[in-house]
């Protein structure tokens, strides 16, 4: 008996569609063959119906109007693929309202608008799958799913913004400063022309908040998470790190706590033969920390067209299996929202880099104030050269972050300082 | 409705037979929601009596007979964690014979007998699984089957044989030699007595086998796997390489060409910024090259109690969620039994350690050698301390196979040699 195939309706043919298109196009039989049954694409919504026409070549109905999709009787899953967050919003609620499970690759709509998202797709108990919306070519979240069957994880660390780490691998390579960096990832076509959202840490936010839903089965505001961005990491950072032994790197970080997620984004100092180290380029890497498994890490591109629509594939399947399996729906884990644990009691070694002029008793004073807030210093570099403010660059014992916001607080109205001092935290011992 | 469970019959219950039984144990409700319906262990097959009811509790029924596990009506799925070829496939090919779909983590019945194994399942219609054979803790076998359903593999690199890797992870850290660090391993647990099949290179060419059956469809004899394992990997090859920035690993590596599989296993200068190179301790790494997704890596324990018995319980989920599904076996891929590709037209630069007099004319004696091979050198170090035969490292530019063979035959008899050039090779290009 053969089954009748499952029908996607396909909202958006920009360039993640279009790779979904063709991969569900290219690989039929086998796709049949995982799948338990045929998928098929029964309609596709787009803005330009020409430009669509060279992609579907009449293969399937083209229309203008997504609700059309989202309405569609027939229609089993819906594959959003327009980004941002209003309309999309509104066109998954009402699949989901239709009956339709969803599979998306928009990280901003399910990290803004999750809350009710999930909260309807469990109401109607359907599926919401999204793997492309985080690290595209890894499929990280299905792993941290299998992962949760019969493990716990307990943390997790990645490098999810391919921007940032593009941007920092290449001041590591050329000894370029942030903005000749970023010029030149723009150049490249790695870096959007406003690259806020990415070398700001937001995008990495949001991919942590999805990271942590599957993770630990707690939906968090991704506005709530401590996020710093790679802005403020100069070329002397760069290269004092690397004399020390390190490389930087913007890490996406989160474990459980019993007061919930602890989450937060930050540039972070990785050990030159860590594994982490080698995510060059504009790559992504999770690095796992589990109870079973202990440490594993998953790497692979973070977007582009094929890992996305891979992606964006792999999860139209794992619905296909889970409808025949009669699975309940393994995502969303929960619609528990909570706020994310207080980053006060974390402990770090630091990287501190402070410009002080070249004077006797200087020194005393800034290794005095980081002594009056507990924080001791493991190591230090001073390049005497110059005759104005010399950069002194600082490593420090493990401390509390309040204990080191404190002390930077104070340093920063040092009459000393050029400018306030640079922190960069290091990758923490239970991820080395 | 519910669904009556699934009836496990395990056979084994050393370190990871143990593992498994108590990840079932801990994880049954996860377990049943993720597999749609219950996963029970029925009968457990065992030597020692007693010391298995310590594990089990009285919580199912324990045999010493395992050949009561495969023959039991009510069992669905045999686990076989035994180990060993001769008495595992016996039990493994009666299991099939009497509908039984089988999950194992023995890696050297399925490369040995994979042939009458595969044939068998594929006639029965029966599954077959093996994640737990194949670097444990890393869901790598899911990933390649996931993988080919929308992309296509083209080349898989691996550190796959946990002893070699902390061996020589041991030498780099340390300066020792390898008889140095085999002892010290051994000490520390990570080798075993008789380090044959590790350090050898056997042990990594069985999972190497076992990769290709999942990554190409194609089941190769292990035996004819060219295969070179670290026994001759010098302290001072670890230096030299570390001075020209390179770490030596083992590596298990294929491509798919259309004489079928290209397969070989022997130790590999990685550049130290690769990710490879990141890969410390006993830790495992599968890189995976695939047309769409690019490059990925899986990086995990390789090894151990836990991480093969999550293994092992992910598999037992998959056949569950197949079984549900009605979906065709995905594994085994196909039963073509081939032989591998020809090595000899491989190309890589090459790493040359030879110890020869430090006399005039040496040098060019052996370049010329070279040279006669359309071997080109790149770079060159002599240490020219001590007045016997001193090493020189050089490193050459791309050579084909079997060019450098007939080049180091050549050189091996050359009088000005002391003894038999070293050559390890560098990470092909594509890899890199």
């Amino acid at each position: 008996m053969t089954m009748k195939p499952i029908q996607i309706g396909l909202i958006g043919l920009g360039v993640v569609g279009s790779g979904t298109f063709n991969v569900l196009k290219r690989n039929q039989e086998e796709i049949r063959r995982r799948a338990g049954r045929g998928i098929e694409i029964a309609m596709v919504a787009v803005r330009n119906l020409e430009r669509a026409e060279e992609v579907v070549g009449g293969l399937c109905k083209v229309v203008t109007d997504p609700g059309m999709v989202v309405d569609h009787p027939d229609i089993d899953i819906v594959v959003e693929l327009i980004g941002g967050c209003d309309t999309a919003k509104d066109l998954v609620l009402r699949a989901i309202a239709n009956g339709k499970h969803v599979v998306t690759a928009n990280k901003a709509v399910l990290a803004e608008c999750g809350a009710e998202i999930f909260a309807e797709a469990t109401a109607r108990g359907r599926m919401v799958y999204f793997e492309g919306s985080v690290a595209g070519g890894i499929p990280i979240l299905r792993s941290l799913r299998e992962g949760l069957a019969s493990d716990r994880i307990e943390a997790v660390a990645g490098i999810v913004n391919g921007t940032s780490n593009y941007i920092l691998d290449a001041m590591t390579r050329s000894g370029a400063s942030f903005a000749e960096a970023l010029r030149a990832a723009q150049d490249a076509g790695y870096a959007e022309a406003d690259p806020t959202l990415d070398v700001g840490g937001g995008d990495a936010a949001h991919k942590l908040a999805l990271l942590a839903l599957v993770a630990f089965g707690a939906r968090v505001d991704p506005h709530a998470i401590p996020t710093e961005g790679i802005t403020g990491v100069s070329a002397l950072d760069i290269r004092a790190a690397g004399e020390l032994g390190y490389l930087i790197k913007s890490l996406a970080l989160a474990h459980d706590t019993p007061e919930g997620p602890c989450l937060r984004v930050h540039p972070t100092l990785v050990p030159r033969a860590h594994v982490l180290a080698g995510v060059a380029g504009a790559y992504n890497a999770v690095q796992v920390e589990s109870r079973a498994l202990g440490r594993s890490l998953y790497y692979g591109r973070g977007a582009g067209m094929m890992p996305t629509a891979v992606a964006v594939v792999s999860d139209l399947l794992e619905v296909a299996r889970d409808l025949l399996a009669g699975v309940t729906p393994a995502a969303p884990p929960a619609v528990r929202t909570v706020a994310p644990a207080s980053t006060d009691a974390l402990e770090h070694e630091h990287y501190l880099c402070v410009h002080v002029p070249n004077l006797p008793g200087v020194l005393g004073r800034v290794a005095t104030c980081l002594g009056r807030h507990g924080v001791s210093i493991a190591r230090m570099i001073q390049d005497r050269a110059g005759a104005g403010p010399v950069p002194m660059i600082i490593l420090t014992e493990v401390v509390a972050e309040r204990a080191m916001q404190a002390a930077l607080t104070e340093l920063s109205t040092s009459p000393d300082l050029a400018a306030p001092p640079t922190r960069i935290r290091l990758l923490p011992a239970a991820l080395s």
